[in-house]
């Protein structure tokens, strides 16, 4: 963290929001409620951690208005604490200085444009005909192919691959270890043996994506293959070829989907979830952790398990499932009623 | 794409695939069904697809002889249409240009043998005795380290890792990011402390086998790991020590498969597999997608779930799964019929 | 393997073991119990292979007491036999010469303190303020960010990121391709755009921890991420932000861990394994493989399934789930009985 102080009535001026307590009040850091300290400023979004507010050492919090009468400090009330958390976290933030230019070891193919505002670092690599836009960072040990295409303030952090002809948007970022529009997973069988499908088509992604450590996704086979903008891929994802990610939508680590498969706007994928190929998910549809997705989801909603099916559906399934035991004693004291009532009648 | 133009009769010729139409029809290009264009050859394949063929503008269409009769264009009836189109496909890729010789930036230990038509680019490094034979490409950072063998056309994309010893055939594909080598998982716990037990093992890759981005494949314990030829591997593949996979396996994204279970040749294992360890999966196996393998599979066919069972098996049990609503309702009437005949009996 | 010969008298005293045979029996090699050869010694753990030893060709093997009268080799009793293994194998470890001091080829940014008996390999690259302690080896293409901090004995392999402000303890193994320190998954939507939260902290790795090929920790959102001394992660694992696992906890391939959760020590989290965030898994904690954790876990125990319960609980509704079909033809014919005892009244 800098070392910036910032005071009750700046930060309410920089959020818009209302503020509780005495003008002055510094702070210089921030922290979660249950361990701030004096001169921290702290947050209450989640419900769960109500129970810290009476006691936070924080001088400020930031929470909603319905949780202000109960907080011992000063308050910053407004409508979002977690975006507003968020804000706030930028101006604690170290920015780090990238120079401009190219640094000297820097390998780059015939005709690259780079823009004298961008920074690429020690060790890059660049095929030909690769254009860098203003103010993106490229860092060390990056490797782009023929003809990439990066936006503007787009930053690469180290070790990220990109194959040729995969274009970049505005201030995407993409984390260490990504591999972006490596070949789709197409193998055609003959005569016993596998026979590459050669992968014609790109990868492209839209303005604002960020792309999380080790997540993979691959180019498309005849078409490309899309991450629409503001998409958020966690780590340790795979994007197969031809899936097209729409806008808004936030994929959680390990998640794994299937070739040609398409998701729509606005959609969550929790944790490990996996989506089959050639499906069509709807916008707005959540999918919780773990669950596995093999048919298309027409509606917007929340589905789980493995086939994932409406959340509602799904629990009620799972309740059944612990009354199993349960059943199976039912049918036993039936069966012996029904066995003595057959006696009877002999 | 590259710019070429085929005719009709030109790829006819060239898949040995019978014609319908004008001979000189002229394609620059490929495309699916659905978004092809004038001068695009198409495929059909899937039957999925079929409903695209009366519609679609392709001027060419691969397909089988069963369909040739409801397509509005000029066609090749083949018999796999799939592998025609991959051939075809290999007729439109551009081919990098990869300049013989090693770069200068390439820092290579002591007793490295290149072959001199062999392609090693910027920033890579190489250990002790590494072989690199004709016509390889070890495109820029990667790392290999000592006495690794690499064989003829095989090509290692950008950042891929190879750790000492490890034997690469011929033809073999790797993509960026993969780790190839690592120590296998073996800790033994000791007064309450792990111990790392030395993975002294290696890897040996077979001819034309494909191996993902960001998969990992672990050297042995005591002897090999294992990849036989044509095996063919998904990206974010993990693959523990002393696994042997045999030929023909093809292998989906973001499976796992633990130490020491053997695989056999010519099975599919379904995206997110899990397959634990010490187990032996016979020839000719097929696992659906998101199924955990926890026994060996001793006979041929196709498993899911979790635990992985007989598909017939697990698609019953599911059936059911969906019924236990119904039974909860039937033992419920039963218990009240049942109570009524012995309320009688009183 | 090195090419190093050891007699069963020199083995007995470096493992504190009781030998049985010919104390000049010689080996200078491995192998496990099955394709041992004459002059390797090999070791019986795992009471599955106890079937090999009566034919093993080895020419000493390691056991516990119970097995020593059907050994027909010389044999070395010992406690734990695995454990011993992993030292025998020590002796058969090619260790790498790495030379000390820094590659020519290195960028190091102002500030870094980089141990003269320390390794740093070629094209690594580090930000400012970066220290390397005594004989920490740091392999070619690792990238560390500022003010990173490595500790004795500490090994980087090839193609490490460190992001700024990571730091490591002693004696910590860090593979290929993996990623430490990114920034954790935050995200707050605003106006129906997410908005990034800045991850402002940090990741500390304790002593004697390892960390697998191309998996990923994450750095903490506002206080650090930690893993504590002796945890052992495999491959392709994913540790989100903010969470803590315990001293001698050991994490299989492919295991994700979302934000925020708690493990305990000396648990073992078996491959494919999800954990939700927010949860506190307690000590002593087994979760069997692709398992789905999604509550906290209070209690020390084998847990299984998805959601993961009480193993022998797991395991009893999974005899039940096969039993279904059995349930429903019960049910049928108690549904005939009834019927015939209605229709008698009548």
């Amino acid at each position: 963290m800098n070392e910036q102080t910032y005071t009750l009535s700046q930060l309410a001026d920089y959020l818009g929001a209302e503020a509780r307590g005495e003008a002055h009040t510094v702070v210089r850091g921030i922290a979660p409620l249950d361990s701030a300290q004096p001169e921290q400023i702290s947050f209450l979004d989640n419900p769960k951690f109500r129970r810290y507010l009476a006691g936070t050492r924080a001088s400020i919090v930031l929470l909603g208005a319905q949780d202000v009468a109960h907080c011992p400090t000063a308050a910053l009330i407004v409508k979002n604490p977690y975006y507003a958390y968020a804000k706030v976290a930028e101006l604690f933030q170290v920015t780090p200085n990238y120079a401009c230019g190219v640094h000297a070891t820097a390998v780059l193919g015939p005709g690259c444009e780079i823009h004298p505002s961008a920074h690429v670092g020690a060790y890059v690599v660049m095929g030909a005909g690769v254009s860098v836009a203003a103010h993106a960072v490229i860092e060390a040990g990056c490797i782009l192919g023929d003809r990439v295409q990066v936006g503007e303030h787009t930053r690469l952090y180290a070790h990220v691959t990109v194959y040729s002809g995969v274009r970049l948007g505005q201030r995407v970022i993409v984390h260490s270890g990504a591999v972006l529009g490596s070949d789709g997973f197409g193998i055609a069988k003959h005569q016993g043996h596998w026979h590459k499908v050669p992968q014609l088509g790109g990868l492209s992604v839209g303005d604002d994506a960020e792309i999380g450590a080790n997540t993979s996704v691959d180019r498309g086979a005849l078409q490309d293959t899309v991450l629409e903008h503001d998409v958020r891929l966690d780590n340790q994802v795979q994007i197969g070829h031809n899936v097209r990610v729409g806008a808004h939508t936030a994929v959680a680590g390990c998640v794994g989907i299937a070739g040609s498969t398409t998701i729509g706007e606005h959609c969550l994928l929790g944790g490990g979830v996996g989506v089959a190929g050639h499906l069509h998910i709807a916008d707005q549809v959540a999918v919780t952790g773990f669950s596995g997705v093999t048919k298309s989801i027409t509606q917007a909603g929340v589905y789980s398990g493995m086939p994932a099916q409406r959340d509602v559906v799904w629990k009620h399934n799972m309740v059944r499932l612990r009354q199993l035991e349960k059943m199976a004693d039912k049918i036993k004291l039936l069966e012996q009623q029904v066995a003595a009532l057959l006696a009877e009648k002999v």
